[in-house]
């Protein structure tokens, strides 16, 4: 077996800080795919990439690479334009739910292949799956179909799509290697570059509950990506949006199903609705209809129909009742005052070890399970109230969810002004 | 199964420039000699290691735990003292074989613990290997006795030595994380501290031809090895010694068995006897036989006859005539003049190519392959007369060997005086 490069060099070049040519990546990365590089270089490789990064003709090239590893999916023989939405992640983040029937409702396909979650975050597809019959797995026939007949789906995304990239996630989850741009860019452009969609818009998450803490590092995640679907002709804009609180008043799989619903339903928390139509306004946008408001297919109940069908197609019952957990414990606020603070990264702890998220892929999740707010930063709260309502179904795991709220929220005496961000910080296109 | 520590937060605290704990290195080294860290955490480690550096107190803590992963042998019961030498490799370097009888014959037990050559650096054994009969393994009774009988001993190091190490070099071998102070003074001083040496004297090369090309880096390392070493109980000595250019006139298994004889019958290069005898020096010193001139054994044949006793103790035959390679090449000096420059490293790799050594593990070696040398710098040439004759089996590989010399040896006009650098460099203590 006569290879075109040395896995050894390649690694090397990067460990010493070069820039590594386009046929160096095209065959890192093909190799790796097919194993003639190991496990153990490609995560040294990672590791060099992590602390010495990569430039931008690397980082294109790299996704580049990563997209034809795999098949390509072609939306182009659909009647209407499509566009994606993809979240770097948070704590509470259900905005796919309420957004997919949006957006469709205003004349664009919206092709939503989604992941589980992993650690704090919750995943799209865990939620839906709390509705019963809901499932998630398509073939691509059938995404076509749904696309076509009802304008949305939110499915798992299929293996052939960047199988590098599954590998290389896989990898860098075990290796320390998660949080670095290059890596995070490529592997979230790679897989919505490959899905094939006209359009995308990007929320990238700031914060607490971000995996981008900081709003520097935000922005150039931000840059990056939009550079990148770009450069592949994709027409792409990111939202930078506040992650230090969460979402909405639920975190949890049927707890935000409901909320999701409730939004739908022209009800809702303010911070979710607005958000939906800031992303929705910008997928309607980006695939040439600003002709239409979101607001209006969402006053007029027509975003609810298409949530309906959707759910239907995919063999879920809109009707059912979603699964409730069989124990709650209330927190209560210790004193009275105005919450100034409710940190999401506590939250979304809390919600994890309730039962709402997994810990390894293999893991399964409550459906039940998860944190309820009652009130949100910025509220006048009464000592002794609930502040929040966590649910389990098994009520051992009450304490370790305490534990992770402990320091999450702050009441301040009453009079007091949080300093609460926008949600929407920035526009990136 | 209950883990001290999680791998991903000891790699992600070395990534983020952090120093490791006692604790964390513990656990990461034993947790990996058990497979409880994978093979590709451990790399990822290795190369934040590589960029981000280790401080003295773990380094100290890095061997130590390396050190506890496996056995320490134990050389007190000998009637004398002992006292080892390590290489860090270098072209040419047959330095052990005339060396550990002659410090014997001070009356000083010499174990050697060595190891087969990868890579264009010849291996002690691989060239022992090429003596009619000899073998390198020996259980460590037979090497005892051996120690107490003859008082020189050239073997294979046993696996119970530092068994972390063992799977750490293997893995730093295909990641690109070799030539890394903190990993290669760890690597070394937990075999030789394991090995239960009284007294070592190292030879850290530098040019051309060694691992480290630059003085700076080579003196780091001698630094390091040697703190490790007095740390430990350890009387540690390091020499820094010239490797721009081969050590003697062979670099070849047994053509650089046959100029070792030929230093012990009293004759071979002036640099080989030079180093042999600094070294032997400082080895007698070290274990406080300072009263006895290693010149002296050398000169009236008791280090031959401990070589001849240590060779047969091996089942090898002195008196035994040496593989000759089948084919030979001349390459002749391209013009009059002095030879000013004879690259360590062109000759290493063209020796290499010729069959001497081994790219991958378990590849085979030649014996009578390698480069033999007419010239050392210095010298006045004819232009015609053969600067080195090039020896293989298989002349197929003339080719690939010329190519590495080109631009591997200068001949300037006559009267023209290299810049030669003395054999020691510096010595270290």
């Amino acid at each position: 077996m006569s290879e075109a490069f040395d896995a050894v060099d390649v690694i090397s070049a990067k460990r010493d800080r070069a820039e590594l040519s386009d046929a160096q990546i095209d065959w890192v990365i093909d190799a790796y795919t097919r194993g003639a590089v190991a496990e153990e270089q490609m995560s040294a490789l990672a590791m060099a990439i992590y602390l010495n990064g990569m430039k931008p003709r690397e980082i294109a090239r790299w996704a580049d690479a990563m997209i034809r590893s795999g098949e390509r999916l072609d939306f182009s023989g659909l009647s209407r334009p499509t566009s994606d939405k993809h979240s770097t992640g948070g704590v509470g983040d259900k905005i796919t739910l309420p957004l997919a029937p949006i957006v469709a409702a205003c004349g664009v396909a919206v092709p939503q292949l989604s992941g589980r979650g992993l650690g704090h975050t919750g995943g799209t597809l865990d939620k839906l799956e709390s509705i019963p019959g809901w499932r998630a797995d398509l073939t691509n026939e059938q995404m076509m179909h749904q696309l076509e007949d009802v304008g949305a789906v939110i499915c798992a995304a299929g293996s052939g799509l960047a199988p590098a990239d599954k590998k290389l996630y896989a990898l860098r989850d075990v290796t320390g290697t998660v949080s670095c741009v290059p890596l995070i860019a490529t592997s979230i452009m790679s897989k919505k570059i490959a899905e094939g969609t006209g359009s995308l818009v990007l929320d990238v998450k700031v914060g607490s509950g971000a995996f981008m803490k900081e709003l520097g590092q935000a922005r150039e995640l931000a840059e990056t990506m939009v550079r990148l679907g770009t450069d592949a002709g994709v027409h792409t804009v990111a939202l930078l949006t506040n992650m230090e609180t969460p979402l909405g008043l639920t975190a949890g799989n049927a707890l935000e199903v409901r909320e999701s619903v409730e939004v739908l339903a022209g009800g809702g928390p303010a911070d979710v609705v607005e958000l939906t139509l800031a992303l929705a306004r910008e997928m309607v946008a980006g695939a040439g209809r600003s002709d239409i408001d979101p607001a209006d297919v969402l006053a007029d109940g027509r975003a609810m129909d298409v949530w309906r069908r959707m759910i239907r197609a995919q063999g879920g019952d809109p009707d059912a009742e979603l699964p409730v957990a069989k124990e709650t414990h209330h927190v209560l606020a210790p004193a009275d005052g105005v919450l100034v603070q409710l940190d999401a990264l506590a939250v979304g702890v809390a919600a994890w070890r309730l039962g709402a998220g997994r810990a390894r892929k293999e893991d399964p999740v409550q459906a039940g399970a998860g944190v309820e707010l009652h009130h949100k930063p910025g509220a006048t709260v009464r000592g002794g109230e609930p502040l929040m309502t966590l649910h389990t179904d098994e009520p051992e795991r009450f304490a370790r969810a305490l534990e992770a709220l402990e320091g999450g929220f702050t009441i301040a005496p009453e009079g007091s002004r949080p300093d609460l961000p926008p949600i929407v910080i920035d526009r990136i296109s």
